[in-house]
């Protein structure tokens, strides 16, 4: 008799493989097989439990509900080519049965569907895939079941993928603790490459910036504070999966380095002006546009806010978001 | 009989000045009276005890050993000429005393060290100050005694300050448990430019992308995580505040956003390379300017990590870092 539980192959257990694995295990729903080609994250995985077991390859996908692959975004396109191949073999030998949904974590969506139409359409479901979570360190060692929970986790169905496939990763979403919303993948793209792909960008330069003037200044580090610290975060990422990110997006993080760079002049125009004493309003025109910038980031701040407040609020009631957390 | 403490005296009492306060009482060798012209900030700054008395005007500071300048950078001009005349009046009437000794804690020390010779030299003893503390919060409810504990203090002595001048204000550093460090101003000011004021300017160009682009995806807030947050986390400061130290450093700030733009094009030269396909090499350019700015990063980050175990083998074994901690 067939296990009651979802079974869910995961490609790729890095930060974000090996949650997405722990949080599916913690749920009770799920059970997890996994492939990595670096042997010592697949043990590592198998070790803290993010997957009950380690694949030998790929080909075991074709025996899982729901396939997450969970490499580097430039990895994909390879994976996708594999896979579609173990899993339109299985179908032929295994006529009617409901066969296993694809789907990804990356963050370049366009990118993500193009590839994944090429290597699955028109048999095999693809859901793509990105939750809104992260961190600058990577690997399987940083892994947390508590990865996901209330994050946004944009999905991206293809569309030759049914509504049953939509539900299966939908599903897991919330088993996960994160928040599913069905999005265009051109607009998704649109959006991260202002609020994630453009802060890469920015934060690499300041700390460039800053580290070529050390040569100057060696003590300049010992001046480096909490704004230095948080501005800079993202650059501690790693750069192979940022450099994927800035490439599979490339169109998209051009047009808002576009809308950086208006930012940037009309701000560097104000401050020319304050130190050439030509306009005595310039001051009042810096202060204008920082506190633009405040009021905007306050409108998400906001919401954080209202977020947390409502998730609070059903928690306590036991109402309609309880699927919020990851245990129940 | 004169009582043992010195007396400080504190004009502005934000985030900055209530915080001083409230370290040097808890040290327990500092009596502080303040003022601020919003009667509100200082009547909070007796109740929360970063003052034991509230002073009708700025003429008391010539009561005091220290007077601390922690208003905003463009207000000190005028409070220093005010202080100025108080101090120089006390000090006819009682020749001999060792008189007051100023301070300031504004973060472009060329501008302050300019308006300070104007208003102090030859007599009154000035001795420049900043403090690398703060946050994205102002005004006196968000003072800690804890703020300043293991931040570098930036000291730049008025080149007719004695070294008992020098020497009253690197006490005072030390009890509100910072590490003082002597600097020239312009070396100051080219560091602060890079690690502080250009940080601002790219967080404030960040979140007004943002919030540009949200005229056109009313969602993208959803989408905006922890890398937003964190990146344009100094935009939520001041706007105020923040003119002030674009304004009053703004030569050293233009050349920091200079560097700044020589980073950001060539990384968007790499990207364009990506999107036309005319450099096959162009992924490896990205990842490259990537792992430097990791690089660069995370000289910092090791720093940070010596400067912590540094101060746990100190404080262990009660050597001669001891008076990192505040209460000691």
């Amino acid at each position: 008799m067939r296990d009651e539980k979802t079974r869910v192959f995961i490609v790729g257990l890095g930060l974000i493989g090996g949650s997405l694995g722990l949080a599916l295990r913690a749920s009770g729903r799920y059970t997890a097989t996994g492939f990595d080609a670096d042997e010592p994250s697949l043990d590592r995985a198998v070790a803290i439990g993010a997957i009950d077991h380690a694949a030998s390859s790929m080909a075991e996908a074709a025996g899982a509900d729901l396939a997450v692959v969970a490499t580097p975004l430039l990895a994909m396109p390879s994976v996708f080519a594999e896979l579609g191949s173990h899993l339109r073999e299985r179908r032929g030998r295994s006529f009617g049965s409901p066969g296993t949904v694809v789907t990804d974590v990356g963050s370049a969506k366009g990118f993500v569907m193009a590839h994944a139409r090429q290597h699955f359409a028109p048999d095999i479901p693809f859901v793509g895939g990105h939750p809104l979570a992260g961190s600058e360190h990577q690997g399987i060692e940083h892994a947390a079941a508590s990865l996901f929970t209330g994050c946004r986790y944009v999905l991206t169905p293809g569309e030759w993928a049914g509504a049953n496939a939509v539900s299966r990763v939908t599903e897991a979403c919330k088993a996960a603790g994160a928040i599913a919303q069905i999005m265009d993948p051109h607009d998704h793209d649109a959006m991260v490459a202002a609020t994630s792909h453009l802060p890469l960008v920015v934060a690499a330069c300041v700390a460039n910036v800053v580290g070529r003037r050390a040569e100057a200044f060696p003590s300049i580090w010992d001046m480096a504070a909490s704004g230095f610290r948080d501005t800079t975060r993202v650059a501690s990422g790693s750069p192979e999966m940022g450099a994927g990110m800035l490439t599979a997006n490339c169109a998209r993080v051009l047009d808002a380095l576009d809308e950086f760079q208006v930012e940037m002049d009309r701000i560097r125009r104000q401050i020319e002006a304050v130190l050439s004493g030509t306009s005595p309003a310039s001051f009042g025109e810096v202060e204008t546009f920082l506190s633009r910038a405040r009021a905007h980031r306050q409108i998400w701040l906001d919401l954080k806010e209202r977020t947390r407040a409502s998730e609070r609020g059903t928690s306590e009631k036991g109402g309609v978001n309880a699927w919020l957390s990851p245990m129940h």
